[in-house]
């Protein structure tokens, strides 16, 4: 079994002896940026992870954890201009640091080089791995076009929330380790086991997003906290106190979210206030730790022996309890 | 041997099969309304065709022809929306008519549905079909990335305008024939002799899209012509006549290329002076019958009954004789 560790090392260096440098190098600049951003790299070492957990070859993996890489940093590429994001991982992003048009072209082909390493799975595997990376990625523009949608709706419901998020985030999760269980030739119920937990660690993470936006330690969180509540975002906190409010504190929570007059500070301390009072905090936390169980439940039902288990349980347990 | 107007009927219905309109709806309304654009759907009946040249069974063809329109779309909504282009096909294009980030994901999910089509092809030609249609892909965002950089030229070679066609354009008429002969068993040497024709045939189609620009009659073209000139685009006849002219000609043109202080009717009439002077519509039509007569060798170095060749050579003299 391979460590967390271990299997950075061997996802970093396989991406490294990529070569993106490429002509024209207008094209080719932003894919090699996007693509050194170290982040967890948390889909592609779930990916590695599921093909060892089914004592898989990790060789064969390496191809599907880059195209599932590549995957997510086309939607990020997208995303953050179609959000206006400026910032990611503390640098800019790349139509900010260039401009609009690299960062859609610069997507694209970055969406289309994911397939030539789709490409290299075994043929009999080949076309389940593409419906599901195919399925996964229009899922991803679905979420987004709801996340889209939420900007002009003034009530969401919790309900709808979850779904943007399970779309836009979580299939992904489930889609990295399916993918894996399908490398190593899993069973059929052991694949969708492994595809459920995570798509419930996918969910489990990213309301903990939510929750260290406003809820983290700046100093150990290393941003500002409370972007969220400035930039209007409509997330779990957010709808969770909505679904909880008496009508009244709705009412609250909707002028002073729709109404921009507070200056910032007092803004975030404002929420935060009634938040507290909801018990958002703890609310959300449960949430997350649901998740994160019901996420090991289709862990637990896996069938092989307990301690190949041990690090996909740790990865989760680290995701899910991060402070950053 | 189906004709081109069986095919075009063929594809129509098929295309109207699918149901994209589903939801979010934001999503897939501009996708149901670049599809529904009619356009000549040339590059899918070339599919059709090169796949019923070699006897295979056009059935099979419909989903990978669908591919292909797919992907075309894709490219023109993004490219639309990066070149500022507000109408195509006498219609609003997609960010005009919504709004760029609709563009931008609309378009993400038209390329990622092109997979799903893909993914029908008989696993024994799936990797094959793949590989070809991700190459052109990313061939066609590198030619965009070109076509962006002339933006930002002073001057551009006759060989760079070709190579950015080549990508940008030819490779994918190449590849729809390519993927029809693929889906018919062909052999090695005719598929690639089928795709160079291709090629040809795509160099003369543009090459021609930029002579009717200028030297298009009005009333048969429906647009009106020199929009090229307005716009200050660097076409084949531009880039031809910079390669034709004398130094003291060439100052002229790219004097009154980069100032804009020309009324627009007036900048045409002197850019049209000068190209008459180069004989430049000649010059072209002459470039365009090349491509078309080395497309034609590669047709008839294909190893099959000359009858059955006769609809393919039809279509490339209708495109390279084209009046609009």
């Amino acid at each position: 079994m391979y460590t967390y560790e271990e299997l950075y090392k061997l996802f970093s260096n396989h991406l490294g002896k990529q070569s993106f440098s490429k002509n024209p190098k207008e094209l080719y600049e932003p894919i090699v940026y996007s693509l050194s951003q170290c982040g967890k790299r948390l889909r592609p070492i779930f990916t590695l992870m599921a093909c060892d957990l089914f004592e898989g070859n990790i060789q064969k993996a390496l191809p599907q954890a880059l195209a599932i890489e590549l995957l997510h940093n086309f939607t990020l590429m997208h995303d953050d201009l179609m959000d206006q994001s400026p910032i990611r991982h503390g640098k800019e992003t790349v139509f900010k640091k260039w401009n609009p048009n690299m960062a859609i072209l610069a997507g694209d082909a970055l969406y289309v080089l994911a397939y030539d390493y789709i490409l290299q799975a075994d043929l009999e595997i080949l076309p389940d791995i593409l419906s599901t990376f195919n399925k996964t990625a229009l899922k991803a523009c679905e979420g987004q076009q709801l996340d889209l949608n939420f900007e002009n709706r003034k009530i969401v419901s919790l309900a709808d929330y979850i779904e943007m998020i399970r779309l836009k985030t979580a299939l992904l999760f489930g889609a990295s380790l399916k993918i894996g269980a399908l490398i190593a030739r899993a069973s059929t119920e052991d694949t969708q086991h492994i595809y459920e937990f995570g798509i419930n660690i996918g969910l489990g993470f990213q309301l903990k997003d939510d929750l260290l936006d406003l809820y983290g330690n700046e100093k150990v969180f290393g941003k500002k906290t409370g972007l969220d509540i400035i930039e209007n975002k409509k997330t779990y906190l957010f709808t969770k106190a909505m679904a909880t409010a008496d009508p009244e504190t709705k009412e609250l929570l909707l002028d002073y979210f729709h109404g921009k007059e507070l200056p910032e500070k007092e803004k975030i301390r404002y929420f935060r206030k009634i938040f507290d009072k909801l018990d958002i905090e703890k609310l959300t936390n449960d949430a997350i730790y649901n998740y994160l169980n019901t996420g090991l439940e289709k862990l637990d039902m896996i069938d092989c022996p307990e301690e190949r288990k041990q690090t996909l349980k740790n990865l989760a347990h680290t995701i899910i309890s991060r402070k950053k």
